[in-house]
């Protein structure tokens, strides 16, 4: 057996109770939205096939893969010209398994696997880990959870729009309240780079506008030029960099520079169509300006995220005067299955990033006193007759659904105060002899220092109105 | 890309929304009663260093681990020679990760690791998944959920009376009543074996007696033989197949056989001293015998459960009636943390096998309708006038908290009906131009068929009211 010092891989984490606690609490808020809007949980296995996960990804992406070696004598199916062409050839005859690398593929080859069986539209929600052999660095881990919502077989727009209220309706009940969620639609995008001359460009054209706040217009039009847009094009560009006003009137300056392509049309109809679906829910102050307000959800030309993948509607949300990247993202697809052969299955996702909301609420003391669960009541004993008189005490504790413990030994005062004090424990109940021969114990507010004898049916109730 | 069919590694589940609801039913249950008894939640990262695993389980525990092939080229740091020495030694060379075997090892790990930050005793469960390359069959995977509690840094029994309330608890909450906590002391074994001058053979006199019903007495006094127990030695087991009555009375015949021996003594004490904890909790239902029952705790001779490991009292639960195995059982150990060098740390833990526990509770129909939390409304549109109209309808039922979904196109009745049949979805509102000029809908209850116009507040409370 080893003796030496243990550790746990590079870019993994132990999460201790406190932190656990206020984790699920982040989960418990995503997951009862979900459930509100229809959204059902699905959990797939940590491991897959390597060949569903290889190729879906990008080469970067199937290098980030971590794989699985095969059990047994690996080796045996191997030649040695397996060895000679090295290490990416020779993974394909040692490994037939991998570590999950997000929770689209396997949602996707889910899908097909119960094509027969599924009701579509299929709403699921997966809340599970991912792993990522990436360079370890601040802020990003190679095990992390993914928090994923798609519905899958259904082109309407109505999707988009409760996906706006579901983002909304999880960062309010946790407490946020500045934030923005951009909207963009990829049909704006393509339009824009279509009425310009410069089909196909767009992303060249997003990447350049998005530094206009940092290196201004004249920096803008230089990147363009660098990036290869022609002279004529970059001046067309002009009314982007002047975009203003309500949502409203930014559509309507959009349609003037793209109304005349197929895709920008598109785009433009398909907002349109988003904002109507939240006026038609009542959700309209997430779309209007009010006299001190920019809206909550904000129509962002710039925004572009993977626009290989994306067809329709994109999202991205940013919590305002909070140094965080995006805490949610997604946008429409229209072939989710077809890399396993199932053509033709549109659908609109997002996810939540855990991580970054978790640093979120502790820079901003959102977490509530309630999501620190655990012990209500500590008993603190001081000899074989204390423990005698607590036992019925604790089960009374119990039997009331009060998360309780008794100290287990009779340790010195000093050493169980502290076990409740590290356990955040709110109240302690002393019994000594005293308390014994009155059949009240003494009670402790372990914040303020109050201490008043009390009878255990007192102590239930001051305890129950504390949870309230 | 790959075309191919999809699947999923042999021994590996999907978990669909029906399955993880009712999955999360059984978790609830037991993270409740933890939490109630002072246990906090605790997770470890999936993947541990291979060292920290290596060596644990035996030999063939080591056989089973999943190993995670280094990133990148991992041949660059091997030389010819660890190839022509085979999988087992290569594996070293190109694999320094693997998935966790199991929770015992990984809670050791974090014991160790953050030993100065701890406050003892230390009481944690873990629900996580666990990996294990073992050859899949029926009711056997290769990833399977294990749900952990240990109390660590004390030797009070008040621990093993609490394990025995919790597994009470646990399974009383999830509907089941006619199951057998069984109970043993490592002692007890230890005082047997010595009592007959076979010092040291606890495992080959339990391995045989505890074929006595299979196999009669004349049967075990022959294996006993063939396990190398002298004849003397069987002789004297000879009151060991005749014990009977209550868990008192075979405490007493125990104490004639074994009671001379330290080791016999420490496990009759110790057993003694939990049924006296129990008694002081109120929860002498647990072990004494009423007219009809056997007392749902019992203290079985025979139970051995991993001898090498634990050192106190052992625990095992079985669901009477039910063709399942055991579904519960721990133990006290004297030495967790040793193979990490860290010794004298002590403790008692338990596990509930979730797998078995729900095929028990789909077997006697114990799953809760309310485990079944899903959409409570499906709102039918027809055409465009009855989206418009069903929208602040929709929000109106979310906002009251009713978990509602819009069918999010004018899609065939059928199709709409069939969606709300296939999800489960109790209610349907109908919506037709009827409904919009009187507006009050047409509420279908899918399991009656009835159906009757009401307004959307009255919706709302008929649900409620089913959900109470």
């Amino acid at each position: 057996m080893s003796k030496e010092k243990p550790s746990i891989p590079k870019g993994t984490r132990d999460f201790g109770p406190a932190v656990v606690v206020k984790r699920n609490y982040i989960f418990g808020a995503i997951k009862s939205t979900f459930e509100k809007f229809g959204y059902l949980p699905l959990e797939t296995p940590a491991m897959e096939q390597l060949s569903v996960l290889t190729g879906k990804y990008g080469d970067e992406g199937d290098q980030l893969i971590f794989k699985i070696l095969n059990s047994g004598d690996f080796l045996a199916k191997t030649k040695p010209e397996d060895i000679e062409q090295g290490s990416k050839h020779l993974t394909r005859k040692i490994s037939e398994k991998a570590l999950r690398y997000d929770l689209t593929v396997p949602f996707a080859r889910f899908v097909v696997m119960n094509r027969n069986e599924i009701t579509f539209p299929f709403k699921r929600y997966q809340i599970q880990p991912v792993w990522r052999a990436d360079r370890p660095q601040k802020g990003r881990y190679r095990e992390f959870y993914q928090c994923d919502a798609d519905v899958v077989g259904t082109n309407s727009l109505l999707c988009e729009a409760e996906i706006v209220q579901m983002i909304n309706e999880v960062l309010t009940n946790l407490g946020l309240t500045d934030f923005t969620i951009k909207i963009n639609h990829r049909g704006v995008l393509a339009g824009i780079a279509e009425a310009i001359g410069e089909k196909g460009k767009e992303a060249e054209i997003c990447v350049a506008i998005d530094k206009l706040d940092k290196i201004g217009k004249e920096g803008v039009r230089k990147e363009l030029l660098e990036r290869g847009i022609a002279g004529e094009a970059v001046e067309m560009l002009e009314p982007l960099y002047n975009l203003a006003g309500t949502n409203e009137d930014i559509l309507e300056q959009l349609q003037n520079i793209i109304g005349n392509t197929s895709e920008g049309q598109r785009g433009l109809q398909d907002l349109h169509k988003v904002w109507q679906y939240l006026a038609g829910l009542n959700s309209q102050a997430l779309t209007s300006q009010n006299a001190s307000e920019a809206p909550r959800l904000q129509l962002e030309v710039t925004l572009a995220r993977g626009l290989s993948y994306y067809t329709g509607c994109i999202f991205e949300v940013k919590v305002n005067n909070v140094n965080v990247g995006s805490i949610s993202g997604g946008g429409r697809y229209d072939n989710l299955t077809g890399m396993f052969g199932m053509p033709d299955v549109s659908g609109v996702g997002f996810s939540f990033g855990v991580d970054r909301i978790y640093d979120v609420l502790e820079e901003l003391e959102l977490f509530p006193s309630s999501s620190q669960v655990g012990t209500k009541v500590l008993i603190v004993q001081f000899d074989k007759e204390s423990e005698q008189f607590a036992l019925p005490l604790l089960q009374q504790l119990r039997d009331a659904g009060v998360a309780s413990e008794l100290y287990p030994e009779a340790a010195k005062l000093k050493k169980q105060m502290s076990y409740a004090d590290q356990k955040n424990i709110p109240y302690v109940l002393l019994i000594g002899s005293e308390e014994i021969t009155s059949g009240k114990p003494q009670l402790r507010n372990m914040q303020t220092g109050e201490q008043q004898a009390v009878a255990i049916e007192t102590v239930i109730a001051i305890i129950k109105e504390q949870e309230v």
